[in-house]
């Protein structure tokens, strides 16, 4: 019943029920940031946490809307240089950002908000190499696919199409997330080496995304944008034995059902806001990542942001 | 704990702990709609339900995003004949509808939305009688003062500020409302003649906006878009006996604070939809009834709907 | 120097200038819309008007924003009734809708803005067909693959990407369009067999989308929303005999070159509304044209409109 | 005919039709910016410009969307300086930010959006001084009052309500405005201590706001962000000696009449853009004018900006 994308809260979860094998895990700490690094390493760690084998990274803050320019900053240098590690070696035929999700649904939007910032060059290289004097630009490219829902496509058709046509060496994956507890939303970067399962997301959007399915490799980023209600609920009464004993669980989830709960979310208020915030912060690592030899300055006023 | 801005939601919480005195209610169904009128007659049902005297109608039908076009119709008949009622006799000196919330926060820009959508005339009420042929048509105005936190004045202030310039005989308040149950959000409208109170709504935005403070009856017309987070998980445990004897509910509380579930709503994941299907519904319900001699088909034309 | 997409401008132009050979037109008044059919048919007809042999339909009225209801729906319904006719027999494979143009550009936001009203069916024909029982529901997607400046990939790429997965058997773009004259602007339907042709339309983000690109039969469907500055200027003096005859043109094109006039374009102050406008009428048409045994009210509850 | 707001182009224009008394000129550089200072100092100055007197500050300097970060870094510290120096003196009482325009009409939103990302602290400045330690905080309010055609009030009315409610020492209007010539579209910042003056703006949605009918001290600031129709085509032939001889003045009004050219306006495609960088210059300029002793690093984190 407790639904979570976050690798860091799932492994959580996993060892408060038992000894822990498969699993690796490591944690540090720069300034404000929590650096959680989880390795999900064979089948068993697998089926204890529920996510495919790899890397996961979880940077843990404050909230982005609320924190220190000073903090923000180091969230985003760490952010570009974690993303900068996923990829290397990676981006040498180039680089196609993913947004997904739905832009006309604001706890989904995420991804098409991050996508329409990422500084894209594509179709420019050559001359943009030579204007800034920058040799050997990675060529990025970047696409918001929209939700089956919209398009009556699976996305993932759709990125595997483009996929085909345009042979990026690597895919990057933008998605608004669902966490277990509600103070991580838009205090929480993750990153993977994964792809995107299916099943997982806000928006239940997508097929895999993955270098299975793509044949490149494939690296996520998400921020948790929203806490679904039944998670919520099951949550508060999670530690209490005699919840576990009298079927008070069971009862949650009948009423829960009842008042069509599994489209009901908990996000903050200022929803809006985190989005954007969020977004502004997504793409600002990635196009550092990709771009490490323009300034930061440059990339600002290149990207308008 | 339970918190919400619904009169009927109120009264049935407050019948479940014990009689009500001071209080009227009844009950109707035309077609697919259940139409609720309670009265709050003194101070016995002002304490006992938490809101201020007066008539609170209440309608519930199925979720506007989802009804059926008939049914639609019938919720928006019935809401344009409510609004007429409340407004009956007042509107002689000419209508100031606000729109109340934050248009930059989706789940409280209902009131900016609907006003937006309002047909307004005062400025051109004389040309447009004869015009449309419409002999003493309704000097209409409308305005969305936004929220403290964006003007850094009490919107109060700023209402009163026109109301004693241009001197309306009715204000006509549209707000976001807070429900406690989450099949009541895109689904229900609630009409008043009490203005609004200070305290409540979405967004926390407001002090009372009533005849008392404006000098001019007040209509106020909501539709519930939140449920808040702390409400939905007292509400889940709320019928269990050993939830209140063991301190439970402390917990919950506790718990709750500790993650900042004060400022955390439970929404739909479309929430964007809700709000614009409530905007629509609720503008040409005022439209309808401020201006009862246009057919809808014109109404529509001259304000784009 | 005057640039206009639309054929029945073109033409005009090309008749001025002396006898026009290889090209048919018609013309038809229904209601308050007159409806221009110009057919061009060989090499000569290609080179005196400037665009691709095939059908052109252009549909003229008052413009959309101010016009009657009945006047919009006479040309909602010409506008359903000439699309159904140039997608005759070729639907049956299923359509891929494709809203061409900048979602966060006002003037070039036509396309995307349709594209995301459209009922999509591809991903629940069958379902959907027992629900409303309608036996052989067209299967329709949707997709508004953004513009080069956006995503780094040309839209043609991403188009015929799509394509090659899903298979349709016919693509309908739709394009915000440039005219020569102002009072074409959001009063003007134009729709044609051809596709859409390199370097036409207002933010010229476009390779050929055309039956010879995509392998599929391609009808284009487009609103005029700007007059570029320069048509207008050069319009203004060109039925001048002494402007053709003291080189005042090009002075003119000078003087607008040293200004950046070619990124400036002519639009109404309120190009929101035109916007709006066209898109929900286009969505409207195509809706009814591709499912022509729904009801409009039930496609409107259907896709909100 | 030719029709605009900027007093350094109507300075321009008086010039070259004769002398020109009871008017001041002078101009500086800056870095990439020329900063001309225009006083109108009596009736003959006036007369002639067609402008109250007061003093008119421009700032010209390239397309704020496509400029270096230098330049624009430039630009916004010389617009906080001399929005400082019009303000100087006035701000003990509290200023009242009044951003003009309709945010729902892409070229008339400077105001709603600039107003949007002012840093507004009367409802908090005590709290705030003591929080960041600035004595002395100047206490800012903003409101985005719409325009006629949505509210039904002269936006006059709803700004003196307010002035009178809440009494602020200085106004600061901003507003969208028309220039002569293409190339002032987003890279001219026009500030004055006249108001508004009726019937000039984008969107002719004003009486005057000035000192005169508020009782207190009005600065304007504004962004040129459209060209009129009919002044482009007046202006294309201005220069032409025969153009005056042989009444073609007239006939382009004739023709720009029958086409409702009044209500067109030419602007770069990328309007959007135009506008979002524009506000943003404009806030910040604003933010760091009134509250000189926080850091812009700050002023940045506070209001999202």
């Amino acid at each position: 019943m407790i639904r979570t994308d976050l690798a860091a809260e799932a492994v959580g979860l996993a060892e408060a029920s038992g000894r822990l094998e498969g699993v690796e895990k490591e944690e540090s700490q720069v300034g404000g940031v929590t650096i959680s690094r989880v390795r999900i390493l064979d089948e068993r760690g697998e089926r204890a946490v529920g996510k495919p084998r790899g890397v996961y990274v979880t940077l843990s803050t404050q909230n982005f809307a609320r924190t220190s320019p000073e903090n923000l900053e180091d969230t985003l240098r760490i952010a570009a240089r974690e993303i900068a590690r996923l990829a290397e070696g990676k981006t040498g035929g180039g680089v196609l950002v993913v947004g997904l999700g739905n832009a006309q649904c604001t706890p989904d939007a995420l991804g098409p908000k991050t996508a329409e910032q990422i500084f894209v060059t594509r179709h420019m290289a050559r001359e943009l190499s030579q204007l800034l004097d920058v040799p050997g630009m990675t060529p990025v490219s970047s696409i918001a696919p929209g939700v089956l829902g919209q398009t009556g496509v699976e996305t993932g058709e759709i990125v595997r199409g483009l996929v085909e046509r345009i042979h990026p060496s690597l895919v990057l994956v933008i998605d608004a997330l669902a966490a277990r507890s509600m103070e991580r939303l838009g205090s929480t970067v993750q990153l993977s080496d994964t792809g995107i399962a299916p099943g997982s997301g806000v928006g239940n959007h997508r097929q895999a995304l993955s270098e299975e399915t793509l044949g490149v490799p494939v690296v996520s980023i998400g921020v948790p944008t929203v806490v679904d209600a039944v998670t919520l609920a099951t949550d508060v009464l999670g530690g209490r034995e005699d919840a576990r004993q009298d079927g008070l669980r069971e009862e949650i989830r009948r009423m829960m059902d009842d008042r069509q709960a599994p489209s009901m979310v908990v996000t903050p208020r200022e929803i809006d806001v985190l989005i954007e915030h969020s977004a502004t912060l997504l793409s600002m690592a990635i196009n550092r990542a990709l771009h490490p030899s323009l300034e930061s300055e440059d990339l600002a006023a290149l990207t308008g942001a």
